[in-house]
């Protein structure tokens, strides 16, 4: 563990690396994230999870017990106000490597369709980890890795698999052996429509819906029953639906 | 409808009147509050709420066909923001009577009992008028009538009933004829188990869960079942109960 040294400049290289991975592109392409505070730098290193470096104020302590088989770099706080891209940031940052995206498996899952809102994403992720479901994201979702969305997912990241589908949602479904079943605001089936094999369920954005693809990937639609008039939240319908498939 | 004067000032009394809304103190003692955005504020006039003025930028054009008893005031951006509080408020915003609060009704009831974070209680708010539930609030939760609450509800404020338990959560429950019914993360019995009358859902707090006054309020807890050291989102966890009880 190294704490020799405080970084007190916001033009430090590794404070600049660190800070550029806000943008999506950055992500990608060097296959790092930030994660932001305590709480979900905890629970990374409780899953085990490999993390490049964690940056901390001087006097940040560490908690007695933790195995921490990383560098902790302490910083000041414009410093790790430059990192984090908010003003006083709780706690440590920590730059993680992002997991390869695998194919599909045979298993419970829910593919986001289109939802763009990085809330909504992450509550879907944490859910998807508590009842067991894989999560499967298509391009025009926000990135599942965005540093937003892990704090909402709080944690849930660590603990079930995130594929991307870059060809059609089709065909993943397919190749993976999952049955397709569109969530739809109005018109579909009801939940307990039978149907062969485990559920893939596509979840559209809120303002959309499903786009065309994703509705091609389903076999079958259907529609949570509510009032005349009313909506539920993307991140609410989709859970609803895991907790009535799990 | 009177368009004729562009508010230009920031500190125009009617301006500075409508922007103190963002303060709670404010809306309680005046029984106002706002409604941001083209979205809400047509939900609300489509509900046939009363609203007191809508300020709107000076070519901002009302839609044909939309009713609107009600004066919309120019403005120039700078005022708007003023009001929004916040940068390029998206349209028009409204200044809304916070309608009574009524007693419960024997009706199937959500309560919210400390839940603070105003994304949470706007989508169970949003939930609750989804599923035919009324809320009801504990003074330890987020206002209800706060900006944001209302923006994450999406319009259910206008669809349902909300009232303030100021008194203990387990008087009113009794009086209106409920069954409290508590959820907890841990250890609590099947969301199946049987009970007599209808359902007042008790959701705590994610970071603190229920206190003891909202626990009293309980003749149940139940706990929705999930992997082994995984949580769910306050907002999440209480549309799943209010799905499973509608």
């Amino acid at each position: 563990v190294n704490r020799g040294q405080v970084i007190t400049s916001r033009r430090n290289p590794q404070v600049v690396a660190a800070a550029g991975l806000h943008q999506v592109s950055e992500r990608r392409e060097r296959r790092l994230t930030l994660l932001e505070g305590p709480h979900l730098v905890g629970e990374a290193i409780a899953a085990g999870i490999r993390l490049e470096v964690v940056f901390a104020l001087a006097d940040t302590e560490i908690p007695p017990g933790s195995r921490l088989p990383l560098d902790i770099v302490s910083v000041t706080e414009p410093v790790l106000e430059r990192i984090a891209g908010t003003r006083s940031p709780s706690g440590p940052i920590a730059v993680m490597e992002i997991p390869p995206s695998l194919p599909l498996a045979n298993q419970p899952t829910v593919v986001l369709c289109g939802v763009a809102d990085p809330g909504n994403s992450g509550t879907l992720i944490r859910t998807a980890a508590a009842f067991g479901y894989q999560v499967a994201v298509t391009p025009g979702s926000a990135d599942p890795w965005a540093p937003k969305v892990l704090r909402a997912a709080a944690g849930g990241h660590f603990r079930t698999q995130i594929s991307r589908i870059d060809q059609s949602p089709a065909e993943a479904i397919a190749r993976a052996g999952l049955t397709g079943i569109a969530l739809v605001v109005h018109g579909g089936d009801a939940l307990d429509l039978p149907f062969d094999g485990l559920p893939a369920l596509l979840v559209g954005s809120e303002a959309h819906g499903l786009d065309a693809e994703c509705f091609a990937a389903a076999s079958h639609r259907v529609t949570i029953p509510m009032a005349a008039g009313e909506s539920l939240n993307a991140a609410v319908s989709g859970a609803i639906a895991m907790y009535h498939y799990r």
